[in-house]
């Protein structure tokens, strides 16, 4: 796939002693970049939305993680080790239900770990060298996400997306748009259905922009129009990312993802999610243990510094909602479709 | 029912020569009231939702045409029925999806043929008194809607609506408002999930404010929150109105119904559309036969004047969607609860 302006975005960069990112917040209007120094600024951003996206997520906690640990002291391992574990702690709280987050804190605890008799300054080298490593192997996971799932789109298709998962989600190509991306690439003639997704807009902020950039045919849609669509015949096909799979193939992703999925089931359409294998979480069993993270009630009663609903008014804003395995097709993964039953074809992947 | 601050909204209101309309548009920031003169603003004022909701656009366009009716000459029947007809036909293409508005219409066109004979002056004096007639009928058949529906709210209850369906959308009381507001009165320990209803945020913007008026517990959901809720058991009901119903049961309501309808379903609770019967258009066979409006771009692509999508962001906007009634549980109407099968069901109604 070649290098166009939509999927060459770079939405964090690490550049020499910093993190550069794409401020998402401001996106449609304005392409502002942040230059982030220290662990603090990084929690904010992620915790802000700034960077957003399970897999991005992941790779700034990496480079996070790295400008936390950088200036502790180099005298003891093990003092060192406790400091670097607070750490990743702090990180793991700006938001606790996509995975990747963990996953790649994890993975540098492990390095740090199998690196303990070396120096502190050159364990601290190969903590930046393995952040870059995820960075890299994520745009190599995103490409080969995009082609293995363009072998189950058809030559014209009309496909529904929800929230953002594009290159701004990931550290290039994206999850499910990269799918997108490539089936436009090759040439099929798609059309894309964009839900707008609330509160945050994701869909109209986000996605539309990734996909006007590459010049895919779309339209944006309120996210409870896609029933209407589904319904009488216009979706051939639903497509989306996830923050977290259990083991069972229950999903969580971005709030109305479930509805979605039980739309394309009642209608029978294929409900494709495509996911990194860093994404399934093995370790729980079923979508039940997946924390999901609750927001302010202002993302819904304001919009733009205005009231949109009386004063005072409670909401229940949940990020996330938990799709059941029997509502997905399969998983478009790194290592080609998954389908059920999910947890044996799992588990022979991660052999 | 009492009268209490939030039941005796007056939405729409007769004042001697002119009606004046709370503007919807407005809320929930400010309580505008504007005086209509004239069919041309009564036509803005119904496409623009200033007044809004299936029920008060009947009783709107009543007003409305006799607005239109009252300066025509004098001279002749015949000509002075091809001005009404004229008049007529421009109230109806203000919104082409709610059935009340052509129902007000030909009622008052079938009472100014009954009264072919009289003096064109008596026969407008008789179109006024019609309107007025329209008007008080709705407001008594909401009560009797919320009469009927309450019994079939348990005593403690979550209730999720869609959309605004209360005083505001009606005479008063509202369709399936009426209903929660009874209930509460009653003492039922109710809790409302409110849809906040994109694009146009009738349930933050209006139902939360009825609601808060009525001191009734509810807290504020995005749209594709809903799935979530009803998946995990924390609803109990789901209550909504309806532009049009066909003979057969389908149901025509603001976008977003349908797939309520679908999820209600496949969780196994109760789906209830409360009407008014001259909501249920006997001369549709089915659902597919009933316009929908499709609205601009920019109620999407645009948030307070603020652009929220890249430009040019084409989008597919249909104000309505279509419930196929073998997911409709059953309608609450005046004459009470009506039960599949709804074709035959109804017809013993309109007997």
């Amino acid at each position: 796939m070649s290098n166009n302006t939509a999927t060459a975005i770079q939405s964090i960069e690490w550049r020499e002693d910093h993190v550069r990112i794409l401020d998402q917040t401001y996106l449609p209007g304005r392409e502002v970049y942040s230059d982030i120094r220290d662990v603090g600024r990084m929690w904010e951003a992620i915790k802000k939305l700034r960077v957003r996206g399970a897999p991005a997520i992941g790779i700034a906690a990496a480079y996070g993680f790295y400008l936390g640990i950088k200036e502790l002291p180099e005298n003891s391992f093990q003092s060192f080790f406790i400091e670097v574990e607070r750490v990743a702690e702090y990180l793991e709280t700006a938001r606790p239900t996509a995975v990747n987050l963990h996953w790649a804190l994890d993975r540098l605890k492990t390095t740090i770990q199998a690196h303990k008799d070396k120096d502190i300054a050159e364990i601290k080298d190969i903590v930046l060298k393995t952040a870059k490593t995820i960075h890299d192997e994520d745009k190599r996971t995103c490409k080969k996400i995009g082609e293995e799932g363009v072998k189950l789109v058809g030559k014209k298709s009309k496909i529904l997306t929800h929230c953002n998962t594009g290159s701004l989600a990931t550290g290039q190509y994206g999850t499910a748009l990269s799918v997108i991306f490539h089936a436009h690439e090759e040439g099929k003639d798609i059309h894309v259905w964009v839900d707008e997704t609330r509160p945050l807009l994701q869909g109209s902020r986000l996605t539309a922009w990734e996909l006007k950039n590459a010049e895919i045919p779309m339209k944006l849609i309120t996210d409870s129009t896609a029933g209407s669509l589904i319904r009488r015949g216009d979706v051939d096909m639903a497509l989306v990312g996830a923050d977290r799979v259990a083991a069972n193939g229950d999903v969580a992703n971005k709030i109305g993802t479930y509805p979605l999925a039980v739309l394309a089931h009642e209608n029978d359409i294929p409900f494709y999610v495509a996911v990194p294998l860093s994404t399934i979480d093995m370790e729980l069993d079923n979508g039940d243990d997946i924390p999901i993270e609750e927001r302010e009630d202002d993302e819904i009663t304001q919009f733009n510094g205005s009231e949109v609903a009386p004063k005072k008014t409670e909401t229940y804003n949940p990020a996330f909602d938990v799709t059941p395995h029997k509502y997905v097709t399969g998983f478009i993964t790194e290592k080609g479709l998954v389908e059920p039953p999910f947890n044996e074809n799992f588990e022979k992947l991660f052999e």
